[in-house]
C-alpha cells in the first residue's frame, strides 16, 4: 500500500528560515565551534525582575483553566500600560490574550478570510506570516519595498492596483520585522484610507511598537483612529520585555463582531497558560518605564554598532534601520541560503562562526532574497562587532571557495 | 458603508457549549448565588506539589523561546512516564509537544486534512472538535453511538458505510469526553483494522487514558500498534495531574512525515510557553504513580456517587460511565439548552444553583442532544449529591412553570 498521503496545506507550509538551519548550528557547536546567533529574534536580555517575581508569588493549590478571553487582571493590566506608554484610552474589553502574537495572528486570518481569500503584506515579510497564510488557506499578496528605499511603503497607486474583490485586509508589521523599517504617520494615514475606502481590515502588528530610535516617538495605528472597525492590532510582551518564552500576546480591536467570534475560536483552545498569564499582569502592575527604554537604549547602541560594522564590509549594501532589532542586507553572493549554510558547515575561524537567516524565506517571490540575508542585533555589542567579522571573513572564504 | 464583513468560517465557529452560558452563571453568583459548576471539565483537585516546585525551580534570567518541537528534557521526561505507565517504549522524538491537547488537535486537522476533506467521528463528541473542524475547513461525519447502548461503537459495517472518497481519518476520544465511555480492545482494534485497510489516519485523543474504573487498565491505541504510520495519538497533563492551566499537550506518533510537517506549523507559532514546559519536566521526573491513582480513586468515587444520585431522580436516563470524569444524561425536557438556562436565571433553592451543559453542542446533529446534559464530576462527593438534589428540584420546578 502506498504511504499515508498528507494535506496540500501541511505539505505547502514551509519551514521557519530561521529555524531550518538550526541542525547544521548544532553540529557546529557539537564539532566545539562558537556560534553568534543572528538568525533568531531571541534578545540576550535579562527578562524583568517583575516577571520572574510574578512566577514565584504564582500561588493556585490548582493550577485551573483560565477564561477563553484571557486573565481579567491581565487584559486590565495591558490597557493601563498603553495608557500610560501611548495616552491611549483603550478598554480592557477590547483586549482578547492569546498564546505570542502568533496565535492572534492565526485567529485574525481565520477571523477575516476564508480560503482563498486574500491579505496584502509588504515584501519582504515576517516569514511566519507565510506559514499562517499556508495553513489557513489565506492567499497572500505581496507588494515590494526595497532595500535603497528602506523598504518605505510605495505609492498609493501601488498599494491599490493590487485589491482584488477577495482582498479582506492589509497586514503590516510595524515597526518591522525583518527590515527594521518604522513607518511614518503619514504612511500610516495612508494605509488606513485605504482601508476604509475599501472596506477592508488594517492589520497592524505592533510587537516591536516601543523599539524606535533616532529620537522617533512610539507611534500606535490606534493612535489615528483608536475606535475604527477596520483596525486589529497584534500585540506581544516577547520583545519589549524579553519574555519570548512566556507566549503572551494579543489581539486589541474596537471591532466587537471581531471580538465575538475570535473569542469562539479562542474557548475551542480553551485558554493561555494560567502561570505566564499571572506572571505577567503581576509585571504589567508593577513595572515602571525604564525596563523597556533600557532595551530601546541598547537595541539603538546596538544597531549603531552593527550598521557601522557591516558598512566597513566590501559589497554589502546596508540601511540603517530606524526600529526593531532586524536589518535585511544585500550580500555580494547569488545564495544565501546556500552561504548560511555554509557559515555553518565550511567556515570557521578561531573557532568562531556566525549563523544568518537567510531572506529568500521573507519574500514571497523567494528569489528577491537570494542574496539577501537578515540579522538581529540580539547580542552584546563586542559579539556583534565579532559577528560582522566573521561574516566578513565568510564572505571571502566563500568568494575563494568558487 | 455596509459593515465590514467577516469570514464564513468564523461566523460557523461555534461558540462552547460549555462555556456559552457563563455569563449567566456570572450573574447569579453576582447576585449571591452559590453555583455548583457540573458544566466544564476543570477538576478541583489539587495540581501535583512537584509541578509547585518545578515552577519555582525556574532560574533562567531570560525567559527565552523552547525550540518548536518542545522542551527535550519535557519529551524524554514523558516518553519515560509513557514507558512507567504503559510498558510502552516510544522515543522522545516521536512526541511533539503542543499548547494543550487542543493545540494538538488542530495540528492533527491541519496535516492531515485540507477544506473540505472527511474525518469520522462518533456522536455525542467533545464540542472543541467541531470548533477546530469549522477553523480547518474539515467535514466532521457523525456516527451515532447511544445512550442505552452505553455508547459503544456501533458495527463494523455502520461505521465503514460512512467512509467516503475525501475520509482523512477516524477521530476518537478514549476514555470520551463527553459520555465516560471506555472503548474495549475490541472496539480499538476494529477502528485500527478500518484504518489500515481504507488507508487513512486514526487519531486517538487520549487525555484521560488513565482515568479508567472498576479495574480496568489504562489501553492505549499504542499497545495494539507502537509503529503504525496511520496511528496518532493526542495527549496531554491537563486532566490526570490537574493541569488544566498549564496548557502542556502533545502529538505522538511514529510516522515521521506528520512529525516533519507538523514542525513546520510549530514552528510558526515559535514555541510552546518555557516555564510550564520545565516545570512540566521536573514533575514528570520526580512524581511517584500515587498522585494519577489518587485522582483516579476519587474520581471513581465520584463517579459511583453522581450516579446514584441520578439514578434516583424520576424519569432521568443515566448510564454508568467507565472512565473520564463525565457523564451524558436524559432529562424529561425537550430543550436543555433553555433548561440549563432557566437553572442559572430563574431557579435558586436556598440560595443555590447547578450549571450544567447542554448535550447540544456535544452532537453534530444538535437537535439529539436537544433532552440531554453532559455533567463533569469535579467536585467533591458532598457537593455532587448536592449538585444533583439541585438538578432534581430545578427540573420540578421546570415543570411546574410550564
Amino acid at each position: 500500500m502506498s504511504p499515508i498521503q498528507l494535506s496540500q496545506r501541511a505539505r505547502q507550509t514551509p519551514p521557519s528560515p530561521i529555524r531550518r538551519l538550526a541542525h547544521l548550528a548544532t553540529a557546529a557547536k557539537a564539532q566545539g565551534t562558537r556560534v553568534y546567533h543572528l538568525n533568531i529574534g531571541q534578545p540576550d536580555i535579562k527578562s524583568p525582575a517583575e516577571f520572574i517575581e510574578g512566577v514565584r508569588l504564582y500561588r493556585d493549590e490548582v493550577v485551573a483553566y483560565e477564561s477563553s478571553e484571557g486573565n481579567k487582571r491581565l487584559r486590565e493590566e495591558w490597557a493601563g500600560y498603553v495608557d500610560r506608554t501611548l495616552g491611549l484610552n483603550l478598554a480592557p474589553e477590547n483586549f482578547l490574550i492569546t498564546t505570542g502574537a502568533s496565535e492572534a495572528l492565526v485567529f485574525v486570518f481565520m477571523t477575516c478570510c476564508d480560503p482563498g481569500d486574500e491579505i496584502l503584506i509588504f515584501d519582504p515579510t515576517y516569514a511566519n506570516y507565510i506559514g499562517f497564510a499556508a495553513i489557513s488557506g489565506v492567499k497572500l499578496v505581496s507588494i515590494l519595498t526595497k532595500l535603497e528605499d528602506n523598504f518605505a511603503l510605495p505609492s498609493c497607486e501601488e498599494i491599490v492596483a493590487k485589491i482584488s474583490p477577495r482582498t479582506r485586509g492589509i497586514l503590516l508589521c510595524s515597526p518591522n520585522n525583518p527590515t527594521g523599517t518604522v513607518y511614518s504617520r503619514a504612511e500610516l494615514e495612508l494605509l488606513l484610507e485605504i482601508c476604509n475606502e475599501r472596506n477592508i481590515f488594517l492589520i497592524v502588528d505592533e510587537t516591536y511598537r516601543e523599539i524606535v530610535y533616532d529620537g522617533l516617538s512610539p507611534l500606535s495605528i490606534f493612535h489615528l483612529d483608536p475606535r475604527s472597525e477596520r483596525v486589529i492590532v497584534v500585540d506581544s510582551l516577547s520583545k519589549r520585555f524579553s519574555l519570548c518564552g512566556a507566549r503572551i500576546g494579543c489581539l486589541i480591536t474596537s471591532n466587537q463582531d471581531v471580538l465575538a467570534k475570535t473569542l469562539n475560536q479562542a474557548q475551542a483552545r480553551l485558554a493561555v497558560s494560567s502561570i505566564d498569564q499571572f506572571a505577567a499582569a503581576h509585571m504589567l502592575s508593577t513595572i515602571g518605564p525604564d525596563y523597556v527604554e533600557g532595551i530601546r537604549c541598547e537595541y539603538e547602541a546596538r544597531r549603531d554598532v552593527l550598521f557601522d560594522a557591516l558598512e566597513k564590509i566590501p559589497e554589502v549594501v546596508a540601511q540603517k534601520p530606524k526600529g526593531a532589532f532586524y536589518t535585511v542586507v544585500r550580500l555580494p553572493v547569488d545564495d544565501t541560503d546556500a552561504f548560511a549554510a555554509f557559515l555553518l558547515s565550511d567556515f570557521c575561524c578561531d573557532g568562531e562562526t556566525v549563523f544568518v537567516a537567510p531572506a529568500s524565506g521573507f519574500y514571497m517571490t523567494n528569489s528577491l532574497g537570494r542574496n539577501k540575508i537578515r540579522l538581529a542585533s540580539v547580542l552584546e555589542r563586542d559579539a556583534l562587532v565579532k559577528a560582522a567579522g566573521l561574516l566578513e571573513k565568510g564572505l571571502k572564504a566563500y568568494a575563494a571557495k568558487r
